[in-house]
């Protein structure tokens, strides 16, 4: 039977029966295996997006499965095979997308936030959204390429290279990816973090991480680099401590990448970015090729990335994964196994 | 008689007379002629900078003038010779030098603030800083070359090309310079100035200058992009509402280049820089390549530079200047001519 997890209020999700909606053409049909549960999918859990998600939504857009079923006229698919999704939805025609910005369309539909998402038995998508997993690569872990593809874009748009010194503000799931891939860009990667048990698994994973409250990170990193500078800050927190943090650790000229997603302006030095001619960008979802890229890496070993999975629950415990996230957020990353049967 | 014009305290200039000291090796004495009057010296005037600026200091670094002594070792100039100064003197040693970036150096001195400056009968000077201004330049124009070179840097940051929509936020001097710099690179330029008589000037400069106070900015230029949004903002106000409006107006990759110099941090929308991707830099003062470029630029046609000027004082009245720069504005750029006896 096919099954679904709908969102229905602030702190309600319901899970129970779903239609398994036959592909139409150009669509595939995937049965889910397993959803990665983001941020943004407990900001609607808390009832903080009502104005954008409907009412029963089903939520979740960090998945792997295996395709179930073909529409007509899709190519280059076959039934059986393992795969992610893109789940991006760009209108193709507003000024965004013809200047090749798609991913960040004026008009951008978010599967699994603008439409109904993953955490369901089969999902139906645009076949221009589904990307092949490797054979190798296990279910589990192709369920964090979508947040790796995150990960990456930041990475490539904040430029970095061999030898840098990059420091990550915030060490959740996004920050501590961010940590990785600009370590395997060959980066010297510091993270900032203030929750003790995330600063414990960013440690295991092989980071660098600090707490904040116990180290003055100005001075540590001004020692870090001679005196310099960071070269690339990346704001994963959404603070106003972050917000502030960011302008005063890069080197003249040094970038700083804005990841976390702000619900109000911030304060920012201004004085200080143009002091230092800083240079700082906005980095939202993932291109194609970031996607591509976070694959690759997934499927060699270069990173650490099963251990980043704190819990794997059953859909029918959507709910308490959802509270377990809130509460702190003494967990990283946390799986749905939608094949698995409620205990 | 070498005269000078000292500051004292908050609004209290005081003119004098001054050592013609002779150039040391490595040195070369200017007779000056004209010095444009900038907002740091309106700054330091009202008794703002304190603490950076020692009392009896002689401001002004905006200059035009004639070699009248070159200190031992110092080759490649004439006495007689019309120059200007690029009124940086870098520490050398510095993570900033010792990356490229001199002009932002850590420990820089900035001539007529951290050290005596252009509102003087004879000034001495390091012989590096010292530019020819080409012969046929009037001396009036060459004192200009100095806010035109900041002009030229923060467009070539702003990597303004053909064709682009460029915004420029606050309409005095160095907006008004930015503007007409883009526009000479080929941008569509629309500059958004509150003080009516600027926007009269701005206009008879052959500039669109509107007043956000009777437009809806916004909204004028959705309709003049077809709905993109600016291709390059330049944030000239240093003001709470244009750190506002910078976000506001830009497409999606669009460019923010911060001119302005703010006291005190401002609120920035950090999720309008994420949601589409926003590039944002701090261009400061100019490089040497940007000096040329200006000198270049001064020596044509192109600009309309001498009708920027709106009044030429002798250098007894600097502290008139001074208060009709402070009383709302009404005028553009001020130049005081040092030659020239108090009347």
């Amino acid at each position: 039977m096919a099954r679904a997890a709908y969102y229905e209020h602030n702190k309600t999700i319901r899970v129970g029966e779903a239609e398994a909606r036959s592909p139409g053409p150009g669509e595939v049909q995937i049965k889910i295996a397993y959803v990665g549960i983001c941020g943004t999918d407990l900001h609607i859990y808390h009832g903080r997006m009502d104005q954008r998600v409907a009412p029963s939504q089903i939520m979740g857009h960090e998945l792997s499965g295996t395709i179930s079923a073909l529409g007509a006229g899709v190519t280059g698919f076959d039934v059986g095979q393992t795969v992610t999704v893109m789940p991006l939805d760009p209108c193709g025609h507003c000024p965004a997308c013809r200047a090749g910005h798609s991913h960040i369309c004026l008009n951008l539909k978010f599967l699994g936030i603008d439409t109904p998402g993953a955490f369901q038995t089969y999902w139906t998508v645009p076949a221009a959204t589904v990307l092949p997993l490797p054979d190798t690569m296990s279910l589990r872990r192709g369920a964090l390429v979508e947040p790796l593809a995150v990960a990456c874009h930041d990475v490539r748009l904040g430029e970095v290279t061999q030898g840098e010194f990059a420091v990550v503000l915030g060490g959740g799931p996004i920050g501590t990816l961010v940590g990785l891939v600009a370590q395997h860009a060959g980066a010297r990667v510091l993270v900032s973090e203030i929750n003790p048990e995330r600063v414990r698994i960013g440690r295991e994973l092989g980071l660098d991480v600090i707490n904040p409250r116990d180290v003055d990170l100005v001075d540590l990193v001004e020692q870090r680099t001679g005196g310099a500078g960071a070269d690339v800050v990346f704001e994963v927190t959404s603070s106003a401590a972050g917000a502030e943090m960011m302008t005063a650790l890069p080197r003249t000229r040094g970038r700083i990448v804005i990841v976390g997603i702000f619900s109000e302006p911030a304060a920012v030095d201004l004085h200080r970015v143009l002091w230092r001619e800083l240079r700082m960008c906005g980095a939202r979802v993932y291109e194609r090729e970031d996607f591509e890229r976070a694959i690759e890496l997934a499927a060699g070993e270069a990173l650490p990335l099963d251990q980043l999975v704190s819990a794997v629950h059953p859909l029918d415990h959507l709910d308490v994964a959802l509270e377990q996230l809130a509460g702190g957020g003494d967990v990283m990353k946390v799986l749905i196994d939608v094949q698995q049967e409620g205990v």
